[in-house]
């Protein structure tokens, strides 16, 4: 351990920043569950100051001074050092190299200008009507281009890569090309198979009533807590779309409920909660430190997906959840039988919208967007041609053309509130899910028995250890490589689909 | 109008300031309506935080600078200055002059222990146990006494008065002691002649039934947008404590229901309602600076108590009251009358709590704590004496004593948090609130017609156009003398009363 002034004031500098963001992330989510239209104005000027503030205390001259400083003392102390803290001023640094690129005018204009699109995609998603949102998204993808060209020149990556970098760090274009052309070139065997496979057997039966939001939600929540999630700690409410937001100590999670179908939300919130839990487990002694957050977004959507699709639509645990909706609903006859649940929870269906794929179409809603943002970023592809460009590369994948925008290039907030180069954590979680789950059944041999009575503690209590407890002292790779002996390889998400709708 | 770079950088500065006091806002409005409690300790910091940007902001070395050079250029402009600019200025000056006399380490250390204390307060309130929080009190009352002597050697004002000028800017202990001195004497005469009359008038018949919160919240909806309240600029929710924050562009307000009474909230909402619209009507053109925010805290009571007890509990607007809530309860019978209305509503009775107090006796829980509180920042009343002193006091001007902390010391929220010299503001408020009235009557003879329809309009339009748009261009006598042609004067309050219970 080395010890140095300078490295101290630096945590206490970056432990300033991250309260900040916990601010604006509190604020944020308010924005998405809470807050009355009037307020969205006001609210964007909100999160732009506080970004602006943030800004200011990274790129602070002294910063650059105290690094150095820091590095110096860490380097004397040589492989004694402890890796925490040698972690932990890495990504000090990274985060110092990433904030001096950018100049504080564009910081504050892009959280303007993300808040302003974010409220009229909002309105322009009811209508179904793209226009309304483009000129909008033009100033945002400007000041996108902008940010990634500044990055790409500081960080000696291309424009693309250097966003993408800012969600999943250490992954690069080249990496998850090559992995998402192996996975078109599965799909495009498997998914005929799968299709071939369903016509012949019983068609899901779907659950016929009327589900209130308000049991649903009740459910929810005591399917979050059952999965470990303390609500001294955390809320569930409602938004349009689903997400997980907060901090560690105060989770929210935010979900919609469709009141005649009440098979999505009960996996969504599965899903969140993998989020939630995540946050929950990251390390106190390393709390608003760098290395306390979580590494990445793709190793966030693998612990989301090990939930969600790993174990909780797993024979075992969908055996535990019928009983459990059968008591809720008051459910009765073939529909509610387990084997039925499993036909409607693991439908393969070539559809429009990404959150409701399952889950070997989504990856090709990540590839087409992998492709068009990519294309955005570069300048190849202009706002106003986007919908017709999803179109066509919806079509090229899944054989399918969206019948509106609502349906096609306005149904996800990201690129809205200027977030580019994050939909390829969503597959690479995927892969990485199946993955650790493969790791997880290896090292807990009574995991399966525990599903099929919803515990999900065996789970949850191994992830803990080889995931959450590790903050961002390893990257996506190296945390895989720890917990599972090599690094990202699609072979087990693969595998894993191959044994769960073809075997 | 004087033009001068150094006045256009103070303003951008202050529009910074406020902007982060209006995230700050939201944050302190979630910690009270909705945040879990195990997110208590990362929220204090994150207040704290803030509130150290804000500080760091107003005292940096360049504010002073840019203010000399400013105030030069005005008074160059001399009499040809445009009085907002002048105003605004002024008001620029005294804040910075109370937060340079406050060191950045005490307004951090102030923030944590008052968001700590508010936390240990819900829980001792809960169990009517006082000692639960005095160690946190202490703590808290200790930093507001070293603001006390802080602010009060740079600002020439006593200790407790450099604390009330906080919240209500001019006004000084003598003069409030005056004002409470003679509202005492009209008490003890008053008081027990009301009683009296009581006793010989049919008691109030209480509305019996079952009165579900969500009924009580929809009608509390519908009379806080009747009174013009628009809810595409606010929300309303629940706490232990109603209250009115947020911004003007985004006002909430919580509410507390009682199922098996609705008289309170009724009533409540329509003072939240009084606070939201001031706070919706300051001027567009100054929002977040100085000169553009409400003047002071006796004037936003005044606002609150206005619509409450002056317009909604006169017999014009409670006979209209009574037809909406037969309406909305299907009440029948002697008790939905108007008459027995005004008898609940109009009930004088010694009581416990101050926020369930009639305006008559609400005076003498004002005037207590107003004792109280001067005598524990003097240091002359010690924390642990605190529910010994209550007790005393409440029997001196009242005649009861607390049966237990929870409906004594430990009602209010304002000490926990740090809030000393605030109590004043809440009399200081009735009384302008009768002088306003009596202007408004005055000068729209409609007002009461209105009333009768449940009409809100000409009074609020008459309280924008002389209170609202006014932001704190005038401070709170002049702003009263503008309004109704002279300071304040008890006289219209006494007369108010007089009129209500004894005429």
């Amino acid at each position: 351990m080395f010890d140095h002034a300078a490295y101290d004031r630096l945590k206490a500098r970056f432990a300033r920043i991250a309260t900040l963001s916990e601010a604006g992330a509190m604020l944020g989510w308010d924005a998405a569950a809470l807050m009355p239209p009037g307020g969205a104005v006001a609210r964007g000027d909100q999160l732009a100051v506080l970004a602006g503030v943030a800004h200011a205390l990274v790129t602070a001259p002294e910063v650059a001074e105290d690094l150095d400083a820091a590095e110096v003392a860490a380097e004397g102390a040589g492989t004694a050092g402890d890796p925490w803290e040698a972690a932990n001023l890495r990504l000090m640094r990274r985060e110092h190299a990433r904030a001096t690129a950018l100049p504080a005018d564009l910081v504050e204009a892009e959280a303007r200008a993300n808040s302003a699109c974010e409220k009229i995609w909002r309105e322009a998603r009811a209508a179904a009507d793209f226009s309304m949102v483009a000129p909008s998204l033009k100033i945002v993808l400007g000041l996108v281009r902008e940010r990634a060209a500044a990055l790409s020149e500081r960080l000696g990556l291309s424009p693309y890569d250097a966003l993408m970098d800012l969600y999943q760090p250490g992954m690069l274009t080249a990496d998850v090309q090559g992995l998402f052309d192996r996975y078109e070139t599965f799909l495009a065997t498997a998914l005929p198979r799968v299709e071939e496979r369903q016509r012949k057997s019983p068609p899901p039966i779907r659950l016929s009533g009327n589900f209130p939001a308000d049991t649903q939600e009740t459910l929810c929540r005591r399917l979050a807590e059952r999965a470990g999630l303390d609500f001294n700690h955390a809320r569930l409410d409602r938004s349009l779309h689903p997400f997980c937001s907060g901090t560690p100590s105060d989770v929210r999670i935010t979900m919609r409920y469709d009141e005649s179908d009440p098979v999505q939300a009960m996996m969504a919130v599965l899903h969140e909660t993998g989020h939630a839990l995540y946050e929950r487990g990251l390390p106190d002694a390393w709390a608003r430190q760098p290395v306390g957050a979580a590494s990445g977004m793709a190793a966030h959507e693998s612990q989301s997906l090990i939930l969600e699709m790993q174990a909780c639509r797993s024979d075992p645990f969908l055996g535990w959840l019928s009983t459990e909706l059968v008591s809720v609903f008051n459910g009765a006859g073939p529909a509610w039988a387990p084997s039925n649940l499993a036909r409607l929870w693991r439908r393969v269906e070539r559809g429009f919208i990404r959150v409701d794929a399952d889950e070997m179409t989504y990856p090709a809603h990540v590839i087409m967007r992998f492709r068009l943002e990519q294309a955005m970023v570069r300048g190849a592809l202009s706002v106003d041609d986007l919908p017709g460009a999803w179109a066509e590369e919806l079509n090229r994948l899944l054989g399918i053309v969206p019948p509106d925008d609502s349906r096609g290039c306005l149904q996800d907030i990201h690129w809205y509130e200027g977030m580019f180069g994050y939909f390829p954590a969503y597959t690479l979680g995927a892969m990485a899910a199946a993955q650790l789950m493969a790791a997880a059944r290896a090292a807990v041999p009574e995991l399966d028995r525990a599903l099929a009575k919803g515990d999900l503690a065996p789970l949850t209590h191994w992830l803990h250890a080889h995931v959450h407890a590790h903050g961002s002292r390893l990257d996506f790779n190296e945390l895989l490589t720890e917990a599972t002996g090599r690094k990202l390889d699609p072979a087990a998400f693969e595998a894993h689909l191959t044994s769960r709708y073809l075997s």
